[in-house]
């Protein structure tokens, strides 16, 4: 069964969307890919089409508009053409850096960070993970020391997506070691802060255009004023966001998979072996009926997650779920994808080839797919 | 995430319905296992309660309400104390006979037979499969030949549900050899019918209570004013309530799952070993998780064709992803069930291992899984 | 591929095999079920046909013969028929019980206890679940105090094989709470013995014939005499043995999946749908191939073990792998021959059927496949 | 438990090759990747180290070593330090060329061809897919011609391991297209045949290091002494030599599988979280346990196969069973090691990413697993 999630203005907003897909991201993503990086320009173009920032008040420039319907349909026409990279970028700031700015930053400092979010000159970055800490973010080294006007930061991070790129970095860093969970704490660090650089781009098994890296910090000195929210809330205010990040993936998952289905269909009705269309072998059927059940049941349980996160309603733990069975499912869909496209499917000109590389991230970031049940498992075992 | 299928009036039928479950299907599951039959008057109370029939219209009785919705709420209500045998048979009548009936049965017919649907009074049945032709339908060979006033039967009908009890018995025939697909009409044959004979109660490996059996036609007459629905249009007619029929079978698997995941869940977080609860231990806790995601997605899933089907939209091929897709659900978590029951998983008094027994032909009846993929199949290679 | 394992002397002792289970098993399994035991006649037969009690020393009339290859091929002809519980019977006597005595017992023990192992005349058992002690042995709670010539016992067992019929039955008991590991020893408790009573016979979803019950010992008096190795030693001597029963589960897993293959061949091969066997469906010799390849596979890893067995060197690790592994194995070949069985497969008429009830404990039994993979993993972390 | 495949003689060519591999692959690795093609130089070091062509006979400077045994050798060393490139070159000559030459060639073509590849200075190819022929070899088009002395080449061939740097190419045409499976002939296309080309380096998920190539041949004139074997005997001699070259890539997948479980172990048992090695997890060791064990089970069929290729009774069917569970437990394999080293397994500097991106090609060439389920069904059905 179809979705039933689209009214007609998400499908006014799909027009967009799309159009802008064909005009600015399809021409681009062979280029991006080799200099591994999606380039400034395509950002600012994204802004002026209005598919950035999208929930940022209207009176810093936005639409104000809370509906992540529209987030699922803009992710949706970039999976369409492969491009996970820029959906990548594009998620990271719409659906994780504008949550923590949105619901945590003063009237003050919304005003400074917001309106380069919906022109598109503003790229942001959350940092979290660090060389020895990923899924255990209580095992951070990070520390931030208040000093005068100042916080004083040393540590490093690592698979800082939009890495390079970045403008505007949330950062969680240990304020108080001797305060357990409420001894963290979140920092905006702005480009050309003092004491901070960026390490090499990492060369990643996929996502060539997602400018991944490393960040150091070294007595780096953030303004006092660029504390986000209270002091000791940091880890307090990552569990608040990481929901709508992880369906995030989840619905990038999704839309990845119904596209490397729609290619693999497309394939396998064409490709022709002992005298007939692959399509009409029987294993090759049914493995096409699994797939795009998977994917539609999948689909079912995404859209109810989606109006639950409308409704501010949605818990970590069914995010959790969520992101977990997603982006297995798309794995599952993806690698059988390229098994079916046979030899071509290990052949990077192929989408799905690059589908192949770009998903396996999938079931590891936003906290591997085993942090997810180990979530779902506590809240099964405690609470039930 | 929660169902949000269902309404007030709904959550009201629930009470009675389980009250009605806790005073007369609870003390007597033992005996219906062992007399390998539920008995007619529980048909009756059911009847009284109000809990049969619902979809039959007020004319004959019934209360006219074709919301699938309260049958769910029905199966779930069943499927808590894990009555398999008593589920299947109700919803032999109320999913299927009488969807055929309703759809096919002129205003006649119906006076005549609706009304002990309402009340209990009557069983009914469907006939399609013979002991040599399973999922291929058009391979039957049980013929009906005109003969004045009546049609002659003969051939040979098995594993039909509520077999020795039934009443009214909707059956499949050839009625022109040569007419291809337009070569089948459909009978309701009655008790007592001349020629017609029941062959043992089948041996099941579980579903003990169920009395499926054999039957026999041995130029058996079938009054003329028996013929359901045109001659001819039987094969058309079986397609036409197969969605019901199979979404029903999926609604008794979701149940059926929701059922024995808690069962398992209160188990492992009572038994004890190693010194803590066994569903402290991290494998167990990654199974639970797996298990209770599988379940909610597949819901949503679920939800969805519920919904479709009382819009008059679900489709054959969509009913046909609900049923496979559910039922392997099912089995997968009943069969991760018995495992963490350990060696109570194997005995008998144990519900867990009851639902082990009654489950494994929810992946064969209505169709095998296997079936339900090639009907998924053509339509993707044929029609997308 | 095919085994290698086997030479002339192997095939001879099939040809006794064979020739036994025709003449003294396949009559009988019906009458079995219903008893819900194998009698005992049975077993003086397999004495006097020279099939149990094989590694016995001559001087205590047995062949002496320890080489395992004997076992696989009993195994295998019992498998053939789907005698699933005689196969536990008489795995339990030989593989187990046998095993203890032959490593553990005084001379005088022997010189009494042996013979009766040969003639069939002795059946064994042994006991060490209780209700509240599964996997986790060190749980136990059965107490064994030395007075005077005897010991006193008090606890219960539970799920012993061959419980009701059972002549001598090894037992673990604590016999010093305060000396861990060490707290533990081996007793043989025999029938007669006072203050040692018998269960029902447990009700399980298979195993039919299988007299499995549950033991009780209330101050239960046992000669100091029918001590089985030196105090304190019983946890030892379990693990010890433990390899040895656990490849024997893992044999009867093999040789019960490839009489289901070959039944589910036959069948696929003869069953007509749309026109054509079953067989020749694309979808249905995948699945054919699949389980085929699983079974040789699994086959050469078994055929490795048992040689090791054989060389006395086969760990505790390796056989915990051959134990899941094998049953795992065993599992998926048998839902899948139901399955391809269709309606069929749950009648219990027919073999698959009986199959999948009886296997379902394999997983179960002689530990847990999770505690299984326990033992391999800590000797993975540790050891490597 | 371990291989018992190796005796002395073996291990001491271990030894040879293990210093090898130090010397000459891991140093240059990296550079092979960017130049996406392994050097000339390297095959010529291994000629030296007599590493490669074993199997040639001592007239033609070669060992005359047709153990099977040594090429597993060879290929653990390599799949040790990950150089997948360089080990699939090597297997195709060795495996696959050689396989043909010393089965068909003439004394004279083998004094011609063999002495090369004893040196390292021939590199050779095969070369049987076409783009729109894969598994289904009969669909071959490209054309042989016999024209006075020679024979015309023309069509294409793609997916050519070796592409590019093959200094002879075995290559399949078709000689007679009414004379249906005998209409098929090998020739030998040497290097600076007129009218052949090669086309681009296809640019492939994985495998960097190794020059797939697209061939060309536009009226290509081949000398008629380079027919190899009878004429339309080609298909025959593809089937026969088919066994040894999917053994081949199942030994491979073996040994890339032992590999990647030991570099993830290693990973596992060093990297901390929550404030201990995460190979203390319980998850974690149940996934390394199964892993393990699928890898020692594996091991067991694959040395049964080593052992009947070098009987020569490995049949086509049992190959066909050794090539996709060995690809498909390599899969299992490294897929989950990726997952356990996170983010990690996503950095291409981790020997593991690496891997993951070569693997992908396992299950797909040498002919799918797909075709290789339909080569065991067909057995299955048809003979068994």
């Amino acid at each position: 069964m179809d979705t039933d999630l689209f009214e007609p203005d998400h499908e006014a907003y799909r027009e967009t969307a799309r159009s802008f897909v064909h005009r600015e991201v399809v021409p681009n993503m062979q280029r991006w890919d080799e200099e591994r990086c999606v380039d400034r320009e395509t950002w600012k173009k994204a802004g002026r089409a209005g598919l950035v920032g999208l929930s940022v008040p209207e009176r810093f420039g936005g639409a104000g508009e809370p509906d992540f319907r529209y987030r699922v349909v803009l992710c949706e026409e970039i999976a369409r053409v492969g491009a996970s990279s820029l959906q990548s970028s594009f998620s990271t700031n719409d659906d994780i850096v504008l949550g923590y700015l949105l619901n945590l930053a003063t009237e003050e400092q919304q005003e400074r960070w917001l309106p380069g979010f919906v022109t598109g000159e503003t790229v942001g970055a959350i940092a979290m993970s660090e060389p020895a800490a990923g899924s255990d973010l209580r095992g951070i080294t990070t520390t931030a020391v208040r000093d005068g006007d100042h916080w004083v930061l040393n540590g490093s991070k690592t698979f800082i997506t939009n890495g390079i790129l970045a403008d505007l970095i949330v950062l969680v860093a240990r304020t108080d070691p001797d305060a357990g969970s409420k001894g963290y704490s979140l920092f905006v660090v702005e480009r050309d802060t003092p004491g901070f650089t960026r390490g090499r781009k990492l060369d990643k098994v996929g996502l060539q255009a997602q400018d991944t890296a490393e960040l150091f910090f070294e007595s780096a000195r953030v303004p006092a004023a660029n504390l986000l929210g209270p002091v000791g809330s940091g880890l307090a205010s990552l569990m608040q966001n990481l929901p709508r990040e992880r369906l995030g993936i989840a619905v990038a998952a999704q839309s990845s998979a119904e596209a490397a289905f729609r290619w693999t269909l497309d394939y396998v009705r064409e490709r022709q072996a002992f005298g007939k269309a692959i399509a009409e072998f029987q294993s090759v059927g049914f493995t096409l009926a699994e797939l795009r059940t998977s994917i539609e049941v999948s689909r079912a349980y995404l859209d109810r997650c989606v109006r639950a996160v409308n409704a501010g309603t949605l818990s970590a733990v069914d995010a959790a779920k969520a992101k977990w069975w997603a982006t297995d499912m798309q794995w599952k869909v993806i690698d059988a994808g390229v098994q079916l496209h046979g030899g071509y499917g290990y052949m990077k000109e192929y989408p799905i080839a690059q589908a192949f590389m770009d998903a396996r991230i999938q079931r590891i970031y936003g906290g591997t797919n085993e942090i997810m049940k180990e979530i779902i498992s506590r809240d099964l075992v405690r609470n039930s």
